[in-house]
């Protein structure tokens, strides 16, 4: 990969050193930042009363810090300003169809950040927090939709991570044994791309039928989601 | 959530009781199937070296076990025989736009797998496990491709992680905020979809332009991919 100009390296540490697939591996900040813009669900590794968790949730990218959120009683979200974790963020562009089963893989892109997440309390922090995650996921929505009272803030937790341990692994274009004697074989191969697109609106049924949808939404539609 | 019939039920463990959101929970063995065999790629979550990482990986599921595999280099499938791990499979169905921020949200459809794993070393098992994984992934492709050769085996590490332990969580639907009194701000509320679907194939360039690709991969063009 393209290492980048050095003032945008991730640093290496003892977690983030490539240790196979290196061809695959990067340390530029630019593709760990737009891995994450491309994205709004990420996998939270957290231990819980010596349980390891990965729980699917919702993130949002200041380009710094890392946020997340959930109801105060949630396991994952209590326990992990106490711990380490791993959030890893993929997207997956397609099948690579090799000549052999052995070189069949997947085009993706891949971030993880490892890091000690601390809870947000300050209550403008936590607004800005709560924003950019929500902006992250649904641009438009927070100047659109009624924003979080008192009360709900309250009940909301929202963590920050920060995003200065992380590492990135990218893997496009064909299979990789279009050179090997695999080649003779007569096989078709090549890759069966994945694409995730932003379907058409669907109106809650309870909205009375008048009611547009704002242009902030109706623009997504049909456009590429990562 | 419909909850099945009671010989479909998974059992309820401390690690899947559902803790909160109990109308989201399933214990249904029919959806778990059904969740796993619309995907292909999982983030397994496993305690290496006293760093916790969450790592995607391509899977496959026979309905009792679930593969998944590396090179033996990898430094997380050499750990994981050793601890429990989690697996999780996520299908991200669309954003819930409500008329609060607050219930703002995400429909999907996710799976977690508890478990230790265990390596599989019978050649006749390690095959027909790697046949599970790859035909998961890309149906056709075993009878197509050539298949691994003993060299290939031996340097590819499979795992194997019952699906005794498992737990599931969906969403669908519109927003939850439709006979509240924020229906009152007159604002659209609903679902943007989100759709996974393949796209056309790209041959490899190295590949002679008369190449045919085979039916079982030219009919899932165009086909949703979860």
């Amino acid at each position: 990969m393209d290492s980048g100009s050095p003032d945008r390296q991730l640093p290496v540490t003892e977690r983030t050193r490539h240790h196979r697939l290196r061809e695959q591996g990067s340390l530029d900040r630019d593709q760990l930042d737009a891995i994450l813009d491309a994205g709004f669900l990420c996998h939270l590794g957290v231990t819980v009363d010596g349980n390891l968790l990965v729980v699917p949730t919702v993130y949002g990218s200041d380009g710094s810090t890392l946020y997340f959120h959930g109801s105060v009683a949630s396991r994952s979200l209590v326990a992990s300003p106490a711990a380490a974790v791993c959030v890893t963020v993929t997207h997956v562009d397609g099948l690579v169809l090799a000549r052999s089963v052995f070189e069949h893989g997947v085009n993706y892109r891949s971030a993880m950040i490892f890091g000690v997440p601390t809870m947000v309390t300050d209550p403008e922090e936590k607004l800005a927090g709560l924003r950019c995650l929500t902006e992250h996921a649904a641009p438009g929505q927070w100047d659109y939709a009624r924003r979080p009272s008192r009360k709900e803030l309250a009940a909301t937790s929202l963590l920050a991570l920060s995003l200065d341990e992380a590492s990135v692994k990218i893997r496009t274009g064909a299979p990789d044994d279009g050179d090997s004697e695999d080649a003779q074989l007569g096989l078709w191969a090549g890759v069966l791309p994945l694409r995730a697109t932003w379907g058409d609106l669907e109106p809650d049924p309870l909205l009375p039928p008048a009611t547009e949808a704002p242009a902030h939404l109706t623009k997504r539609v049909g456009t590429a989601a990562n």
